[in-house]
């Protein structure tokens, strides 16, 4: 198994990282993260509107993966997150969904264990996920708070243990970095934080060649799911509809009016994050009528 | 029993219309309603493109409710909902989240039991639920094909059996009206239409004097959602998380700074529909944490 530190962290997804280790497929890889704040964030007295931005956001690796050639798939199994017993919040005046409003700057540490997040009196299920995972694109590097069609801060919450994530290829190598875990995050991560920790995880590799999809899919027991992004909630919407209408072109072997009427009836469109610099929306398409291959495309 | 004939048709709320019935709290109603077509789409050979529009969108009612005063809460117990054994389904170029692509308008008739509706070769399970619903706004009418404060084409996957939902009143009566009943309806409702059913919903009313929400509130076994709307994703999501943050401020007894980072941990952010003239998001906060009263604003 490798190993790799949380010194290793980038702060950009860029084809021209050199890479901090190769891994093979089929070999687990443990990823040691910092907190999306750079632990900042001690406790109350941590005035969170006056952090070092340019500590923020960072991804352990990137790590070069044999045999990755862009256009394939590089598929993530998430075989285990384990974090740290704390957990940082922050509520920032001018972000989040509710930016419009006048409110102050507020940061807040919180006890975490492998039950609940303890918020004041409040005993929070955990549900432990992975907000930044991505690879380097194509060309311009884009920085780790950022969502795209390379992954990054997608901060979805259904990414956590036992999902598998499929993520097109662009460059030789894939340069895979992942970070921001979060003890638990409802959809839309409202105040711009979750409860952020360090941790741990536990990843295995694979590909698939030739072929790969427009956005990041998400598989879970139940679901495929398209993860787009885009300047406002509709664009990210549109982006992942039209991907998973298209997947039901496929699987059905039908029209695009039919599929589209399908969507209407089976995939649900939800919202991932509306705090980022690009907003994030996914469509969830039930397993069953569709299979991975029905997302992805061949050069 | 009180039974509302689908002959007591509006395609606006309005202060102004006439009550076709009047209930008091407590007892049964039985509203029989059309499909949202207007019954106009009979199958494959109808060309949705060509629909009489001044028909689409009906709703039966309205009803006076006895003793509901403008700032109560009029309460509705959705009892049942049973549904003629067809539904309608319509592609229509320019409608639906995907409307800036190009495509052809196609109708579809399904059949529709108690378990599935029959799309095809799928068999999609039916979950039954009402599209819209609401009271007379207190100024102008609102077309019946618009959600807002008072409720109206509301578009909530949700809102089916079983659940309860909360609408404030504006006027002396309430004026209550429901129709566009759905088999089966994903989150977003991508293509515009649904499966448009015609049939009949059992519910019973209750009032709360003195008090109501900014939004219609839907309460089902596991949460109460705030049921927003907006000229973008963005807004009606503002005003569903804010309405929400405001609740879970009145139920910790904490401040807004508090309770914003726990709508990022506990409030899910939900699309409704993205293809009606205004977006609709909800804001879903699990029980046990709040009850209806933290919603609720007195005069």
């Amino acid at each position: 198994m490798k190993r790799i530190g949380k010194e290793s962290v980038i702060y950009t997804f860029s084809p021209k990282h050199k890479p901090v280790e190769k891994v093979v497929p089929g070999e687990y890889v443990l990823f040691e993260t910092e907190d999306a704040f750079g632990g900042q964030v001690k406790g109350e007295e941590t005035p969170p509107d006056k952090l070092d931005w340019s500590r923020v956001d960072g991804a352990t690796g990137p790590v070069y993966i044999e045999g990755a050639e862009p256009g394939d798939t590089l598929v993530v199994d998430v075989l285990d997150i384990r974090l740290q017993e704390r957990g940082a919040i922050a509520a920032i005046p001018g972000y989040g969904g509710l930016s419009h409003l006048s409110f102050s700057p507020k940061a807040k540490v919180v006890r975490v264990d492998h039950s609940f997040v303890y918020f004041n009196d409040l005993k929070i299920a955990v549900r432990p996920m992975i907000g930044t995972i991505g690879v380097a694109p194509e060309g311009d590097e884009i920085p780790t708070g950022y969502p795209g069609r390379h992954g990054g801060n997608m901060d979805v919450s259904e990414l956590g243990i036992g999902t598998r994530l499929y993520l097109p290829v662009f460059v030789k190598g894939a340069l895979l970095a992942l970070g921001d875990l979060h003890a638990v995050q409802a959809d839309g991560e409202l105040c711009v934080s979750a409860v952020e920790s360090p941790g741990e995880v536990l990843v295995r590799f694979d590909l698939m060649r030739g072929r790969r999809a427009s956005w990041p899919i998400l598989e879970t027991e139940e679901s495929f799911q398209v993860i787009a992004a885009g300047r406002s909630l509709e664009e990210a919407m549109r982006e992942a509809a039209e991907e998973a209408v298209r997947a039901l072109m496929r699987a059905r072997k039908t029209t695009f009016e039919e599929a589209y009427m399908l969507g209407s009836l089976l995939v649900d469109l939800r919202i991932n994050q509306v705090v980022d610099p690009l907003l994030g929306a996914r469509a969830v398409v039930p397993k069953g009528i569709v299979c991975i291959e029905d997302f992805l495309t061949g050069h």
